[in-house]
């Protein structure tokens, strides 16, 4: 196992964790029952990495070679579930501002991980040319569990309600495409993963927001 | 054709006929016209194959291999909604428990006999030593079709809200897994198929809940 | 690029900017911001081909090897966004009527020629003989990129609820199967595609339903 895997390792690790807790805390929200929110949490963290694969034709996926991943992420699950199975009170008041950012940051942390993880399989493919497949793959890893997850869940996408989100995945994958052709690998991860949750970061601190249309109409 | 293969495709075809009848009643409740609850009721039979075979690679899926099963799924599904359409009363009043109870039976049956069905694909093809991939291949084929129809008729999807579906088909996906190792195939199959019916019955009748947050908090 | 390569390339743009306006539209419609928008848009357009691409084992699926149709995806979405942006008057009072009649004519062009597409797909890759594969692979291309965006958009499937919208993607596709075998590929699609849009036209003008229970239940 050489440098560049181990860190590979580390990140997706780092990744697995922070997207299994928000799909964790998805359902828990949802007053789901301790299976649910495993099943959110495991779908967040390996959901978007399970479509690359087989839009890559890596079959079967990598999740089911290395169960690593499904295992750190339901254990990470049901660890969220107990948490709030004891401290119901997490959910409430004040408390409720701390479990919207501890959220925000995991999902951030998560969100910048994949997409770079997503970018790097698909180079390692050996489609290093392809810049459109490469961003795709990046933001498929970096948003597509997230999107399952919610789907799932029955809520609205989230990152189609929510600041710029998919938005960022995008500019770190084409960040992390092009550094790519610079400087190291790693190096190019790094930086981009950096990028990704810096532009999350601004993004919901200065509540940034892509022109839409006014609220005039009623939604339904 | 031998012996394995005949038991396999009679259990299949049972298989079929419970889901899409499970999914063509969704889509009754749902006021759906007839060709809505015919796609909803070949959903739910073919979808968590299909899932399936794309996941080990199996392409086109089996499901367009063989027809059969499509087919007999429309039919199901389209004999389901005459009944409906010439007896309405059947959805109203105190035969609404009667219907709930054979929605009930048909779901069991086709949950136990697609787990194993979907553990047995992956052994033939050559995945036995990796359990885990096993157990999901089992897991997806039967929970995968219910999950499907319930996104698409756009109800919380069944699986995260009822008794402990899914993990009666993950106890009984492990049980088909060990259990090859020991006796037959066939009998492996009959054994865990009824493990996952007897779950699935238990927690119905005895009202089995896994673990859940009070209902304190307003869901949205 | 031969005869029919030109012919094919061109109905898939128009289908292209078709569906990418019906995505975009319903995205303006639930208030999402451009980005949204635009995922919509580029979801219908491409997502009913990129789950034929899947299930045929073409991969990575054609969408990311001619990006063209992403591209023209996007930027159609994106005009949409701003005329709405600019006039947003369009989407009330009596105009109303005309956006939905846009709408259903963007629909159902997309619809005619992305069911001949996808029966030409698998025709190319070597199915000819397998009927019921081709229509499938023609319907899901033809309903699966709304479908898509209708479950990302978290409104009921648009297949399911409006009159036989999926009935005219099937039609087509049979029709465009065997008249390959009587007529050239050109002239089958030519009339297929036409038939699906003849259909979808006198099914919402005449107000055609397929029978469906009444509506005495409540619905949830």
């Amino acid at each position: 196992m050489d440098y560049q895997s181990i860190i590979t390792f580390f990140m997706e690790m780092a990744g697995t964790v922070a997207f299994a807790a928000s799909g964790a805390m998805v359902g828990v929200e949802r007053n789901m029952d301790i299976f649910g929110v495993s099943v959110l949490g495991v779908v967040t963290a390996v959901g978007g990495g399970m479509i690359r694969d087989i839009v890559l034709g890596i079959i079967p996926p990598n999740v089911f070679i290395n169960p690593v991943y499904a295992l750190v992420a339901t254990i990470t699950s049901c660890l969220v579930f107990l948490v709030f199975y004891w401290k119901r009170q997490l959910l409430e008041g004040h408390m409720r501002l701390t479990y919207d950012r501890v959220m925000l940051v995991m999902d951030s942390i998560g969100l910048g991980i994949f997409t770079v993880v997503g970018v790097n399989t698909g180079i390692r493919s050996g489609y290093m040319d392809n810049v459109f497949l490469l961003v795709f793959l990046g933001t498929i890893t970096g948003v597509g569990g997230g999107l399952m997850r919610d789907m799932m869940a029955g809520v609205p996408p989230y990152i189609f309600v929510k600041h710029i989100y998919a938005c960022a995945s995008i500019v770190g994958a084409v960040v992390c495409v092009y550094m790519n052709r610079f400087v190291g690998n790693v190096e190019a991860m790094m930086v981009a993963c950096f990028v990704v949750i810096l532009i999350r970061y601004l993004a919901a601190h200065y509540r940034w927001n892509l022109p839409r249309l006014s609220h005039n109409e009623s939604e339904k």
